[in-house]
C-alpha cells in the first residue's frame, strides 16, 4: 500500500493529459453493474431519449414457459426507471454468489452490451457483459491473488481432418518452475459444446481461474488442461484460421467424424508437454455435444481415461447415423467399464431440455449392468454455463486423487 | 471441398435440432457489416422503433475541428435509413484494405455494438465491433492459411515491482518443430500505450497475425515476440490477476518506474526460452507511452537492443519528474548511438496531437549529433492503431536481418 500510494505521488508529479484520438469520446462514465454490499446488483444506462429500458440476464429468475417439447425455460427481465439525469436504473434483489451475464434491451432491441463494463463473454455469436458477485462459488471463477498458470494457444496438424487445428492449452502455475523441470502432470481434456470452440471454457466456462484457484487451495492436484477444437468442419474458434470471418453458428460434430481423431490430439498433447501418458492420468469431459463427445470418445479409448465427466450431455438421435464411432454401444461401455475408470460422472440440470435424455442413457447403464458404476449429480436450472462451471468445480476436485 | 460436402450430408442424416437456452432468442440474423465486391461496405441494424441510427467509424473520413491544442481529428458520422423491414442501412464509399472498427449511435446512444458482428475489440474501455476489408495491408491483418505461431499467456515475478506480472509470449509456428528442438530466436519487445496492457497488440494491434503473415510469405523473419505490461501498478490486463474486476483506465507508467523493470523481463524470457541473448537478435518497439518506454528504456540499456522502434511516442513533460530513467539523456543516447544499432526507426501520423513533440524529440537527436543515425517515417492521420499496425508491420520486415 505505501508503495502504492508512493506511485500514486509520482503520477501527480508527472502528470499529463492526453488520450488516443478514437476512444474517449467525452462519453461520462456511469457505474454498471454495481455489485451492493448486499449482493444486490445496480445496472445503469444512460438513453435520455429512450421509451423503455430493461435489462436481462440469468441473475433473474427464469420465466418458464409451457412448450409442445416441455417446459421451456427463458431469461426474465426487469424494467429500469429513469432519474432526472435521464440515467436509468435497476437493482436486482440479493444474488447468490456467482458469474452472471446480461444485456440491455431499448425500445425493443435486443442484445445490448453495457458501455460502462469492459468485461464481455462471446457466447456463439453474441456478446454478453457479465459480473461476479463474490462470497461463495463466485470465487472460483475470479482470478485471486494466487499463482497463476500458463494458458497458451497452440497448433497442431491433424492427418486424419487433414487441416491445422487450433487448441488451448493450460500449464499448471510450478510447471514453469525450474525445480519441476522434471515432474510430469496428469492431462484433463476438457470439450465444448455446439457452437462453442476452444475458446468457450476459458471464457464463458472460467476453467483457468477454476483450476488456478482450485489447485492454490490444495483442493485440486497441478494439472495441465487441455481445451481442443470439436469442430472437425472448422481449424479454429471463428476468425482465428484462414477460414476467414465467417459469423459463428452452431453446426456440430456429432456425425462420427470427431472421435477417431482423438487419439491425434493426446499424442500430440504427450509429445509437447511433460504428460504423464497413462488412464490413471488422464481425464476427459465436456459440456453437452462435449459431453456426447466425452461418452463416445471415452467408450472407443476404454483404456485410455480413468476419470469421464458427462456434463448435460447431448444425448440425442445423433449417434444413430452408423458411424463407426457410435456402433456396438453395448460392447465398448462393457469394455470400458471392465477396466475400471475411477470416476464416471454424470451430471444434468433438473430443467434442462435433455434431461430426459440424460435419464434415458442412465436408464441404459442400469439395464446392462453398470447400475452403480457411475456418480449422478443433478442442479437446479437448465441448460446453461452456471451448471457447467459447477460441475467442473466439482469435478476437478476428484481428479488424480 | 469433397470432404466438406461429405462432412455436410452427415450431418444432414444425422441432423438434431437445440440451442443452449441462453443463447439463441430468436434474433433473426441480418448481414452486418457485409464487405461488397467493390469494397463498400453496407451495415445493417434492426431498430424498428428508433428515430435515428447512425454509424461512427475510422472507415468514414474524419471530422477535423480547431481547437485550443491545435486541429483535433474526431471519426465521422453517417445516418441509415430504414427500409420497409425496419432495418437500417448504410453503404460506405469503397474502403481501402484495412481493419476497421465501428460503432452505431442510436437515438443519442453511442458506442452500440453491431449485435449481427461476432468480432469485438476492447479497446482501454470500450468493445469496438471490427471488420478487415481485404486486398491490400489489411491481408496482413487476416488470419491466412499459413503456419500459426503459439500465443501464450505467461507469469513472471518481478522483484523490483514486489507482484506477480501476466505477459504475452508468441513463438514462431516453426518453433515447435521437433526439428527445430536446438534452434534459437531473436526477441521482438513490443510495448502498449496509455490505458493499454499485455493484450493491445495482440486485438487491436493483430500482432500475431501480422508476424505470422510476414513469416510465411518470407518477408520476416521468424521471432519470438514478447509483450509485457507496461502498467507498474498492475500485474495484468484488467480482470485477469487479483486485483479485481475494476474498470480500464488510463493510468499511464510514465514515472520512472517501469523502465528499471526491463532487465528483469528480458532475464525471465531468455529463461524460458530458446532465444539468442543478444543485442543483435534483440529489438524493441512501442506505441505513445509503449514507444516514450521503447526510447528510455534502449537507452538506458544501450548494448541491448540492435533495432528499436517509437511508433506515435508519447514525448511529453512525463520525462520531467527527475526519475533515474530520465536523467542525463544526451550523455545515455550517446552512449547508445556509440554501440551503433542497426535500426533507430522513428514514425508518427501527420495529424497526431504528438506530433510536434516528436518534432521536437527529431530536433534534439540533431542538435546532439543524431543526424543520419535514425530512419523517420511520416504517415496520413492521427494517434490510431492502423498507423501503430502500418508501422509494426513496416518494422518487423526490417528486423535481424
Amino acid at each position: 500500500m505505501k508503495r502504492f500510494l508512493t506511485l500514486l505521488s509520482l503520477v501527480a508529479i508527472c502528470s499529463i493529459a492526453y488520450a488516443q484520438q478514437n476512444i474517449f469520446a467525452g462519453r461520462t462514465q456511469i457505474v454498471s453493474p454495481q455489485i451492493n454490499p448486499d449482493n444486490t446488483v445496480t445496472f445503469r444506462y444512460r438513453a435520455p431519449k429512450a421509451r423503455t429500458v430493461q435489462v436481462t440476464g440469468d441473475f433473474l429468475p427464469t420465466q418458464k414457459t409451457q412448450t409442445a417439447r416441455g417446459v421451456s425455460e427463458s431469461a426474465g427481465v426487469a424494467n429500469l426507471v429513469q432519474n432526472e439525469d435521464g440515467i436509468w436504473e435497476f437493482t436486482s434483489e440479493p444474488l447468490a454468489s456467482e458469474l452472471y451475464t446480461y444485456t440491455f434491451i431499448i425500445d425493443g432491441m435486443t442484445g445490448l452490451i453495457d458501455p460502462n463494463n469492459a468485461y464481455v463473454q462471446r457466447d456463439v455469436q453474441n456478446q454478453f457483459p457479465y459480473f461476479i458477485v463474490p462470497g461463495g462459488q463466485g470465487d472460483y471463477y475470479l482470478n485471486q491473488n494466487v499463482p497463476h498458470g500458463t494458458l497458451s494457444k497452440v497448433w497442431y496438424h491433424s492427418n486424419m481432418l487433414n487441416m491445422d487445428k487450433r487448441i488451448s492449452v493450460y500449464t499448471p502455475a510450478e510447471y514453469n518452475n525450474p525445480k519441476n523441470k522434471n515432474k510430469r502432470y496428469p492431462v484433463l481434456y476438457l470439450l465444448h459444446g455446439m457452437g462453442g470452440d476452444e475458446e468457450s471454457w476459458l471464457s464463458t466456462g472460467r476453467a483457468v481461474q477454476i483450476i488456478d484457484n482450485l489447485v492454490a487451495q490444495g483442493k485440486a492436484e497441478p494439472m495441465i488442461v487441455v481445451i481442443p477444437n470439436g469442430n472437425t468442419m472448422h481449424q479454429s474458434a471463428p476468425g482465428e484460421s484462414g477460414e476467414g470471418m465467417y459469423q459463428p453458428y452452431s453446426a456440430h460434430s456429432m456425425d462420427g467424424t470427431y472421435e477417431p481423431t482423438f487419439g491425434e490430439i493426446i499424442k500430440f498433447i504427450d509429445s509437447q508437454y511433460r504428460t504423464i501418458a497413462k488412464k490413471s492420468s488422464r481425464a476427459i469431459a465436456g459440456l453437452s455435444m462435449g459431453g456426447f463427445h466425452s461418452c463416445y470418445i471415452s467408450m472407443n479409448y476404454p483404456t485410455s481415461f480413468d476419470y469421464v465427466g458427462l456434463f448435460s450431455s447431448a444425448f440425442t438421435n445423433a449417434d444413430q447415423c452408423g458411424a463407426d464411432a457410435y456402433n456396438n454401444k453395448i460392447e465398448k461401455l462393457t469394455a470400458q467399464f471392465n477396466a475400471k475408470p475411477k470416476l464416471y460422472f454424470i451430471a444434468i440440470g433438473k430443467t434442462d431440455f435433455l434431461y430426459t435424455a440424460n435419464q434415458n442413457y442412465l436408464k441404459q447403464l442400469d439395464e446392462n449392468g453398470f447400475a452403480g458404476k457411475y456418480e449422478y449429480f443433478e442442479s437446479e436450472g437448465g441448460h446453461i454455463w452456471r451448471n457447467w462451471r459447477l460441475y467442473l468445480t466439482m469435478f476437478a476436485q476428484r481428479l488424480f486423487k
